[in-house]
């Protein structure tokens, strides 16, 4: 260690800034990070984050202090919905702004039995919180889960003597609440709604089930959009939601979309 | 080629949907397309750009036909601030859509000559073009740039006995315009707010003065965003304006952000 | 322009080397630059490259000049197969070096016809020259596609009562070669070999088509790997191939791979 | 659960195959799975892998059975160097194969202290094992890390007057091994041999610490390279090394690289 603090050293970000610019958003970004989160059927899992944190700078200080955000993540070892709250405005207070921003993104593993031979294994969602906290107590925090199912396209099955076209696509889902939810109950909504869900390990047995289960269940994009937005249209608990698919279609080289997004 | 289409086949996209969702936009995304576009210097450059196409669908039909947006698209060779727009009309008449939105990312190249040898060479600037068209003649259209630079950190210059550390930055900045706009002026204005622009040759004379210039010209993360939206400001044919920084920052393995987003 | 260079800048990079350590490769890397490329339908295409380069250096060197590399590439306009090991035999001789590499990746479009309606558009490839050239003249030359296809599981076919699980799946091939191969030789060897090609425009009895033929020519990521193995082993023209096949499994999350490489 | 596997469902995979094409490699790629891993300051520590398994496929059958990957994984909650070798080895039972290779990659948190103030934070690393057994109980390991680092330029220090460019550097280290080595041991080796190691947390006499240590260790992407061999090549437990070092240049848009591949 040295002694070369004997003499203070200038505070360059703390300077006056003379060109009146309010900056909406600095901070740290693309941090990763150990932590624990909530699992409805362990209690909890480990998992590393990928964290994002700002805050808002007034247009008369030059710079914000960036270690500080560092220091006030790393006296975290656990992160839950409530928690991601409490840790934005501790960014707040610590950094002196008027508001602050969280943005927490995890894989997250469920243990998923096959549907006919219970072959079991840990299947990976990702999962994130995103927190923002302002002026006079103000809170805001969004839900987002990713969820890669099979959908099977109707107009193939419809119009082929034999088959259809299925493909891996991929769902994500954000959500503000007026109650406590489970990411596992985001993740369940999703699955349900897809042609079929996926599975970590299927046996022969289980690959007929899913198989003819997809077939049995046709979704456009637009179809599977539909079906989450009705889920969560009927969920009391859902303030606004944001829902997006992807399709990597295979029989193409692109993809197909579809995104909507309401408030209730 | 075969006679399959004697007897036509349903159309099921076309059919009537009873869940009444209306989705914000659906259609096709990853599309890689060669295009001409424009360039103050040479006239025209080709390019290969990635294209996304969507459309508003009301909730009475369950859903839209793909295969039109890749056919507008392929009637198009060239594509200027000017035709997106116009592009994305197509899209909304074929469609029968109420609102149709477009969007073009592709490499653009500049030569740039070194600044003391004047060694020549291209440099890639990514530029892109979102249009959005809606009901009566709405119209409207975002001009994207991203600008890698480098950023010396004022702090670290000023603390530090010797040297001070810099790094690649990232800019990304999204104008609407009341008037027209060159992409090179918007990579302009980036690079004079930067500690220095990136070159794609230098020999040692130009590599002197490339550092001796980022040494000179100090910028925090908050100061490049700043400087930008200073120039941005002050810029009559500009209506709005969206600035986003990245440091990749050469002491830490995460980065420092700033962003900020302002109408006129 | 400046009067810096009256007194020469000292040669770093010249200075000699203590630590007996001759070095593979050194030089440049993720370098974007646009070109013209063969094509056996037009002649002639432009596109944009991500080029790499390459010397060894001895170990009593202690730098190589990596503005040179730039100098060298910035020369080309046009790259072939042929060209390819002449900019980099250029290389050799600019940087003073036993051996140079160069690797070349890029899109290559096609326009192709939907099967049963012929509606056309372009679709992307990404094609890859890698050239070597070290002492005495001797010379290297890999080619390298990436293409998408469509596969169907023969399994899920056999078990299922209906439908069939199928997928986007990448082949990527590599081959030496003992005379001239078109890229797009390459590309319709694997594409035949898959259980259906991918298309830029399907229109519905396309899409019927393809269904169909999928469903009629199941392969297992084995399968498709192997079928374009017996081609690759029945072209006099190809000394050296090497073959992976990544499926992106619509009932999984994760992918099933396979890879094979020979001499012949 | 149902009763559809009172018929038994055939076995596609196992029957023969006539093509005569041998697999060097088939499996399952992109797996995601949480793991406990060997951690020298904690004894362990839970990270999230992303893993690869293969097995080579003799010409006589026509697939492998890719569930059976799975099964063997989820036996495993730990992964050390050598039961990497075990799962490996269960794999080639498993699978009825000659050969297995696993690869394993995870990132690894070290807690560090910045130089001067000693404010703690973790940083995170890549670390992977990829373990590959053959007949006759051959069995081979490769251990391998991913560090950031700082690398200044000794040329821009030497011309410039004030200043010298410096910038993020990645190294990636492999080495097989006589006898055991911890994944911190090399991480050391690296952030020694760089300009200077980077820190989650650095406050203001850090900051001027870590400036001024990269300005007096000036490293060329070549030096940083030789430097870490010339500790590989001095540890009696290293057999062999490849060495791969990528400079995100803070004055060009592109990287500098080198490596070097060595048996001892």
């Amino acid at each position: 260690m040295s002694t070369t603090m004997a003499v203070p050293l200038p505070d360059i970000q703390g300077a006056p800034d003379e060109r009146k610019v309010d900056i909406d958003r600095v901070g740290v970004t693309g941090i990763r990070y150990p932590l624990w989160v909530r699992d409805r059927e362990q209690g909890r899992q480990h998992t590393v984050a990928t964290v994002n944190m700002y805050v808002n700078l007034p247009h008369h200080f030059r710079g914000t202090h960036m270690s500080r955000f560092l220091e006030v993540l790393n006296t975290h070892e656990e992160i839950t919905i409530e928690s991601a709250s409490e840790l934005a405005e501790q960014l707040r207070t610590r950094l002196d702004a008027e508001a602050a921003h969280l943005e927490l993104e995890f894989p997250f593993f469920r243990r998923k039995q096959a549907p006919v031979t219970g072959a079991a294994g840990l299947m990976e969602f990702t999962c994130a919180i995103d927190a923002s906290v302002g002026p006079a107590g103000s809170r805001d925090v969004v839900l987002r889960v990713r969820v890669p199912v099979t959908t099977l396209c109707p107009c193939s099955r419809e119009i082929a003597e034999r088959g259809a076209h299925n493909q891996r696509g991929v769902v994500e889902l954000q959500v503000r609440t007026r109650s406590f939810l489970w990411f596992e109950e985001l993740i369940d909504a999703i699955e349900e709604s897809a042609s079929c869900a996926l599975y970590p390990v299927l046996k022969r047995p289980d690959e007929k089930w899913v198989t003819e289960r997809a077939y049995d269940n046709p979704r456009f994009v637009e179809d599977l959009l539909r079906e989450i937005a009705v889920e969560m249209r009927g969920d009391p608990r859902v303030a606004w939601y944001r829902i997006e698919v992807e399709n990597q279609e295979s029989i193409h080289a692109h993809n197909a979309y579809a995104v909507l997004e309401r408030w209730k």
